[in-house]
Order: C-alpha cells, then structure tokens, then sequence
C-alpha cells in the first residue's frame, strides 16, 4: 500500500499568478507530484472582501484535499492574507501560505531596515506582511502601497512596455527616496514586471518575491513531517480552473515558464 | 390594490460600470424607481467564458425577479453580449441589453459606415456589436479591439491621467487611419476614460455610448406595455451589491455622479 508521501503537493491561486510558484516548486521540487487549482471563474480577489475571499478559499481547498493532497500551498497573496487561519483550522494537511515566507526572506534581505510592500488591495489592506516582518524584525519600517493595474499589465504582457515603465513610476516613484533597499512583490503576477519595477525603484533596491522562499518551506516541511516522495515513477502535474482552460492555457504557460497541458474545468460553486 | 407600474426597472451588472446606465436611466426617467444589482463579488466578467457569464447572469436576473421588478436591465456589455437569450427565455419580464441600442445608435451616427468597436475580451469575442450593426447597417466596416486596461484605469480614477493616454494610444492609435467616424464604447467604464479615448482616435470621431440609447428604450418599451409609473409619491432606489459594500460606494459615487446610499450585501451563490 502506497503511503501519503506518494500524494501530489495541492496548490491553490484566485488564477493564473500562482503558476509563477507553481514554477519554482517544480524546478525545487523535481520528484514531486503537483495539483494545481486556479479559481479563474470568479478571478481575482484582490479587490474582493476578506469575507468573500476567505469563502471561496476554503471551497478552493476543499476541491484539493477531496481529491486528495499531502499539503496545501496557498499561492495567492489575498488568499494567503486573509484566509490563512480559516484553511488552517479547516484542514487536515498542512497549509502553507506566501506571506510568511516572502516577509523572513525579505527580513534576512534588508540591511536598513526599510521594507516596501506591494500588492492587492486586499493584500496591503490586511497589513500581513508588516505583521510577519515586524515578527521577525521588530525595529523594521515598512511602506506599502496597492498597485492594482499590474496584474492586467502583466496579463496583457507588456513586461518591457513604456506604458509599464511610467505605472511603475508612478507607484513607486516616491519609494526609492525613502531608505528603502527592500521590496517585496506581494502578489504573484508582479515578478512577470520585475523589469520596470526595477527601474521604478533603482538598482540599490532588491526585489523579494516569494515564490523561492515558498519551495524552501514546502521542502522543509515535507522533510520534517516524513512526507517527501520516496520515488516510484515520474512525477504527474494536474491543473484545474473553473473556468474554460482557453485564456488559462495561453496566459498561463508565460506565467509557468512552461507548456501546459492537459487542463481540465471542474464546477466547485457550492450546490 | 397598486399595478405593475409601480415596481422599480431592475438593473444588473458585474460590478460598478453599470452605474454609468443607472445614472442616464435616472435623468431620462424621474418618475421611475430603481433596483439595481451589482455582482461585486464575481467581477469581472469580461475574461470570462460565456457559460460561466451566462450562470452569473441567471443568478443576478432571479434575485431581482424575486424581488419584483418590472422591466429588467442587462447594464453589463458582457453579459448583453453573450447571455441576452438566456435570460429573455428564462425570464417572464421584458429585457433589455445595451448592446442592440448602442449599436442601433452607432448605424445611425456613421456617416462613412466604418465603425469602431472597443469592449472587453468576451464582448468583442462575441461579435454581438458587429451582428447587430449590420442588421440595421449591412454595408458597414467594423474594427474591434478589445481594451483589457480601461477597467482598471477607471477604477484608478485615471481620466486624466498620462498614462492612460498612453494605454488609448496603444490600443486605439491605428484605429484613426481606418477612414472610421464613430466608436462604440462597448463596455459601462469607458465613458469615464472619454478624454484620453477622443485623443487617441481624434475629433472627427463620434464616441458611442449605449446608456443614453438604453434608457431611450427602457422609456419606449414601458410605454408601449402600460408600465410606466403613474405617480403616488416620489421614486426610491434601492442598491444591492454580492461582496461588502465599501469598494462599491466609493467608486461607484464618481460613476453614477450622485451619492450612493443605503447599499446592503446578498448572497446570491447557489446553494
């Protein structure tokens, strides 16, 4: 009989952005098995509730572990900021979020102390990732601001496009004025404009995204709870959108850095 | 005992655009109340697949039915566009989308016949627009474009704004050179980007937008069925919305141009 370790790795993300940590977890993570879950009928969440988001994050998760998943990643950054303790007392599995991950990784990363954060409306609203740095690094200061027409600029694929250059500036324009040697892109479709966020800010400030420090802790937690895949055939990836896969399929594999096949549309609405 | 005319013209749309309407409906039509639906906790539609927009649009039209309404008002262009039948056979009140009165208002503008036609993704995919044009107009030539970055630019309250001069001249610079002398604003947000639009595609062009025709035919058609309002005592609008109400009320007051109030949350999820 095949034990746990054997069962995919669950993600969920409000789209396609979580792709981008679905991504990374693969290169980290080469022997393990993935099952990924973009909610794209009822994308995004970031201009949504934490009531709303938190409700359909705990159907999202539900879908995953029905199914049957060792551990549950919550790609999404508004999910992951405002759900995360609802899903961890939900859940059987272990949850892990992006927030946490991305503000330690950003705390080991800054020298001055001073942190930018950008995200969702939602994301920033939550102030979860100040939580989590000053958790860690108390005497830290931290600017935030929502920076809502990236996810459609990074959509329509305008990476090195002037119209993405003068958004970043006039974002975060003001932000490299400020100290600041730190930001972390707080919302999974940012690192797709690393480029004119980059020059928004100046090269003195490093960008922190947590798609890496995510794959660390997902690794570190399958080791510490005996559930790292032990072999036994290539691993197998499964994507579930709730919409039709077409615009999923051509957006997403930019975002995965990857092709994508075989997408398959589930209804999770609850009847 | 009091008749139909005295219930309120039901309006839905995704979210806030469809104050744009709302606003027109009520200057055209005084007299009149109104009940108006937006699915805040959904939006947007307009990357979504006809299936799932057509299931929104079912949800929203009998959660309004329900609570009586005399007339129903499809404000959403995505929704006009791809589930205008589906809910006329669904439903046993009379309904009216704004894609046919824009249109009709666009065959009747041109003088060239080469007209344009901006929307969203799933608006402009639909083809609905074109159909109807040239139903009433078969020599006509139509562009089309789907504008992905207007919604949020309008969210922003970027009417001004260089950027979203910018994003205009991107999506709509060629449109110029086509020999085309109107331009349909095929979604309910575009009218707040006017200026920038007009600047892109140049005076010559007339800008078409469906909310003042839409009302004209919300004015015909309850006369012509004996439903409008014979008075006793002044209009109430009344103003639902699917996630918390706070995003909705303060951008929606800049869309609608009068004050919103009164603003409850429903939960119109199929259970």
């Amino acid at each position: 009989m095949r034990g746990q370790d054997h069962l995919p790795i669950g993600v969920f993300d409000s789209g396609i952005g979580g792709l981008t940590v679905l991504g990374v977890i693969h290169k980290t993570l080469p022997g393990e098995s993935t099952m990924y879950l973009g909610d794209t009928a009822r994308v995004p969440y970031g201009t949504k509730s934490p009531e709303v988001v938190t409700r359909y994050a705990l159907n999202n998760a539900r879908f995953l572990v029905q199914r049957g998943i060792k551990l549950l990643v919550v790609a999404c950054n508004t999910a992951s900021a405002v759900a995360l303790p609802a899903l961890e007392e939900a859940l059987e599995v272990p949850v892990v979020g992006v927030i946490r991950p991305g503000a330690r990784k950003a705390a080991r990363t800054t020298r001055s102390g001073v942190v930018g954060v950008i995200g969702t409306e939602g994301t920033i609203m939550s102030g979860s990732y100040e939580r989590e740095l000053l958790k860690v690094r108390p005497d830290a200061t931290v600017f935030k601001r929502p920076c809502p027409l990236f996810v459609p600029l990074a959509e329509e694929g305008w990476e090195d496009h002037q119209v993405s250059k003068a958004v970043a500036g006039e974002y975060l324009g003001d932000f490299a004025s400020e100290g600041m040697d730190t930001l972390i892109l707080g919302c999974t479709h940012y690192p797709v404009l690393r480029g004119p966020i980059q020059s928004a800010v100046g090269d003195g400030v490093t960008l922190v995204d947590s798609a890496t420090a995510v794959a660390e802790v997902v690794a570190e937690e399958l080791d510490r709870l005996g559930l790292t895949c032990k072999g036994g055939g290539p691993p197998a990836h499964e994507f579930f959108v709730t919409d039709v896969p077409q615009r999923f399929q051509t957006v997403g594999e930019r975002f995965l850095g990857a092709p994508l096949a075989g997408i398959r549309q589930v209804d999770i609405d609850p009847h």
